[in-house]
Parts: structure tokens; sequence; C-alpha cells
């Protein structure tokens, strides 16, 4: 339950964040679509493939029908959605804080070592941001000076630690997504 | 026998397409094979391992034979190959449309989620040209204003179909491939 | 045995030269981590997962731990060691060597296709530092007119040549990546 509570909201976020360098760039409306799955799906795809476990998406449609949704809906508001705020940001670090917690409980879900649980919560919550710089040759935010990777570091430790001391599932999740999303919305908002 | 056949030719023209990128960049034999490898089996590494069967070139040589044959051909007529027209483009055409409809074929052989046979096709299909522009730091197709993604996606999308409601793989695969290929090859065309 | 030594000599050299990386960019001691750990089991994860045998450091903390130590040593004294030459090209050298030879060997271990295990080793050679180099916009060494990808080549084929014809495992280790580390040695003295 949490687990899928968890894969929903960070497939979203990170869809949503895809489909607005889609708008940003222009592309057509498949474009929106390849972005926004590309981006939802890429670090839970990552996270349970080094786990060695089935992918998340592959059982079913409900995840793909998610990644549509919020494309049709960029595509008819994103310039709306722009004159917001920072969107993109805040969706990217919404599914960071839920990544780095989800990627790390998945991990301990099948296994104990505690550094590979908070390593799989760091690359679960950066992998699909990447991706989708690398792939949109925008600059990633890996190699600013801001805090990124560290927020998602802080998310999935807090989360680990507190698992492993004997909070419940839920709790840690709680505290280290809002520790997680604490961090990196200051730097945006600083920056 | 219908997946062998898609298969060899997807490795095959994906194959003279990276070889054709390391002879224009007018690199080493090796960087050849490391191209032509790459991009011919990126797409189908990537579906193997999402689907979870076993990655389709590692039980035996034939796959990396053909790999290597491409690049000797490359090799020694690249220069000629260049002057007949855009055979980069026209190869990773092929690729998309054949491996567009693989990768849904595939896909749709180990579950029965449509969305995810899409997906899978479109996956299988763009991601060895992605792989290959991205190490080659060439702008990728994906984000340039023309037709793509979109191609692969309506093979895809036509293989699915036509398979749900009960025509035969060859046939599917067939009209999705055409209408991948066409769609595809009009764009070479006019840009 | 073998295995094991060969795998944790990659892991720490690859990890040092993320870390240097990270240190010429001067970023934090989170992106330090990032980039070591990143670079570090790059290569062997790719190699495992296509192998499609657990991934090598998810078993337990072991692997991160060595990452975790090189990237404090690079914090620490990274000015001094990039004024001792190279560190960051002579690092990704040994790396390049241990790692092409363990590659085919792991293939060769549960498979007996030839040019699949020589791949494996260029693949699990070359790829951890593809990652770093693309991830931090870099020119990677693969497009540059030097030998790279060739030395990881020349090893595995070694590699496999020798332990074909009935030679030791750890025979066929030594020389195949002494052979790849002059290769590549020599190509850094010269350029």
């Amino acid at each position: 339950m949490l687990f899928q509570v968890l894969d929903y909201l960070g497939v979203a976020v990170f869809a949503f964040s895809g489909a607005v360098v889609a708008s940003r760039k222009r592309l057509d409306f498949i474009a929106f679509l390849f972005f926004a799955t590309l981006t939802g799906i890429g670090g839970g795809t990552l996270r349970d493939l080094i786990l060695g476990v089935p992918v998340f998406w592959v059982g079913g449609d409900g995840y793909l029908i998610v990644c549509f949704c919020v494309s049709v809906f960029v595509w008819f508001f994103g310039g709306f959605v722009e004159r917001l705020g920072k969107p993109l940001r805040w969706a990217d670090a919404v599914g960071l804080s839920a990544y780095s917690v989800m990627g790390a409980a998945k991990a301990l879900s099948v296994g104990d070592a505690v550094f590979v649980a908070v390593l799989m919560g760091v690359a679960t919550a950066t992998f699909g941001g990447v991706l989708r710089d690398v792939i949109a040759r925008e600059s990633s935010a890996i190699i600013k000076p801001e805090i990124y990777v560290s927020a998602a570091f802080v998310g999935a430790g807090t989360y680990v630690a507190l698992f492993s001391v004997g909070a419940g599932g839920w709790i840690s999740a709680l505290v280290g997504g809002a520790l997680a999303l604490s961090l990196r919305g200051g730097a945006i908002q600083r920056g």
C-alpha cells in the first residue's frame, strides 16, 4: 500500500516534469508522452532491475495511463502552469522526495544492507531526472552547486535510520520525505 | 521465427547506422565495432531487461557476428555509402520500424497489458539510436521537430491493435512496420 | 576469489576517477559520493544485469563502503593528487584493464559464447567511465582518436583466448590485464 502510493505519486510528478520539458521545447504530443513516461518510470525501473524484482509498471497499464493523463494536461495547460512559478523544479522536488524514500523501502524489503538501501533511494530519486536532462540536452541539477543529490540522500538515509530502529513504514516515509522536500524546496526558493 | 527475423533485421540496420557515425567521425575500427554493436543491440537489450527475459544476444555469438560483418563493410565502403544519400537516417528508419513491431510483439508474448506493449515497442525502437547519439554527442532526432518517436508509436500501436483483434503475427507486423517506415521515410525525404 | 579481487580493484579505481571529476568541478561531498559510486559500480552493474545474475554489490555493503572511503580520500587530498600527474586517466586505465578481464571471465562462467564474453569485457570496462563523462558533460575518451575501447578489447580478447586454450584463470587475467594496461598507459603517456 505504502509502495503503491509512493510509486504513483513519484510517477505522476516526474511525468509532469518531463512533459514540462517537452512543452518548453515546443515538441509534438508524442514527445510529450515520451518525456513524461521516460522521466516518470525511469527511476523505479532502474531500482527494480538492480534489485532483481519485476519492473513495477510492466504488470498492467495503470502507471502508463497516469503518464498519458499528465501529458494531456500539460499539453493543454502548459503555458498556464509555467506562469505559476517553477513547476518543473517543484514537481521534480516532490518526485525526488517520494522516490528517495520509496527506493530505500523497496531495497529493505528484499535485503538488509543499509548502505545499499540508501543508495537505491538516491538512485531511484535522481535517475529519471538525469535521463530527462541528458536526452533533452539540459544541464543536470546534479552538476550544479545546489542541493539535489543531497536531498535524496537525506531522505533515504532518514528513512533507513528510522525504519532500522523500529519506526513504522509510514512514519519513516513521512519524516524522510518531508526532510528531503524541505531541503530541496529551500534550494529552489533561494536559487 | 518472426521474432528472429525482426531481431536480426533490427540489429543489422541499427549496427549499420552506428558504424556510419563512427565513419563520419573518422574513428578507428574498434570504435566502429563499439558503435555498431551498441546501436545494434541496445534497444533489444533494454526490452529484454525490462520484460525480465534472457537478453536475446547473450545465448550465442550470432548477433555479434552480424555487428562485426556490418562494421567491416562500412569500414571499407563507408565513403561510397555516404554518397548514395542519407544512409544513416534510412538505416535508422528501417531499424525503428522493425523494432517498434518487435518490441510490442515480445511484450505481448509475456503479458497482456496493451499500453505496456506499445511502450516497449517505442522503447525498443528508439533506445539504440538515442544511445548512439548521446555517446557520440550528436543531437538526437527525439528533440527535433520531426517525426521519429511518432513513427515508432504508430508502428507499435498498429501491431498491438491488429494483433488484439485477431490478425496473425506476420500480417500485424508487416502492416505496422510498413506504416512506421512510411511515416519516418516521409520525414526524411522532406527534411 | 579472482572475481572478488578484480571487482574490488575495479570499483576502487573507477570510484577514484569519479571522485576526481567531482573534485575538479568543485562539487559538494554528496556529489563526490555520487560520481564515485556511479563510476565505481556502473560497469559491473551493466554486466550482471545483461548476464542475468544478481548484481554484485547488492548483497552487502562492502563495495559501497569502498566507494565511500575513496570519496573521503579524494575530498581531503584531491588537490595533492592532481599535482602528481594525470590521476583520473591512470585510475581509469587500471579500472579499464581490471574490468575488461573481469567482464569476460564472468561471462564465460555463465555461458560459452566467446564473442559475447569479449563484448561483456569491453562493456564492463567502458560503461562506468562513459556514464561518468556523459553525466558530467565531459568529452568521452570513446570518441577521441586514442586507444581506449581498443585496450579493453585486447584485454578481454586475450583473456578469452588464453582461457579457451586451457590457461588458468589467474594467468589469463594477468596477461590480459597487463596488455590492456600497457596499451592504454602508452596512449596516456603520449597524449
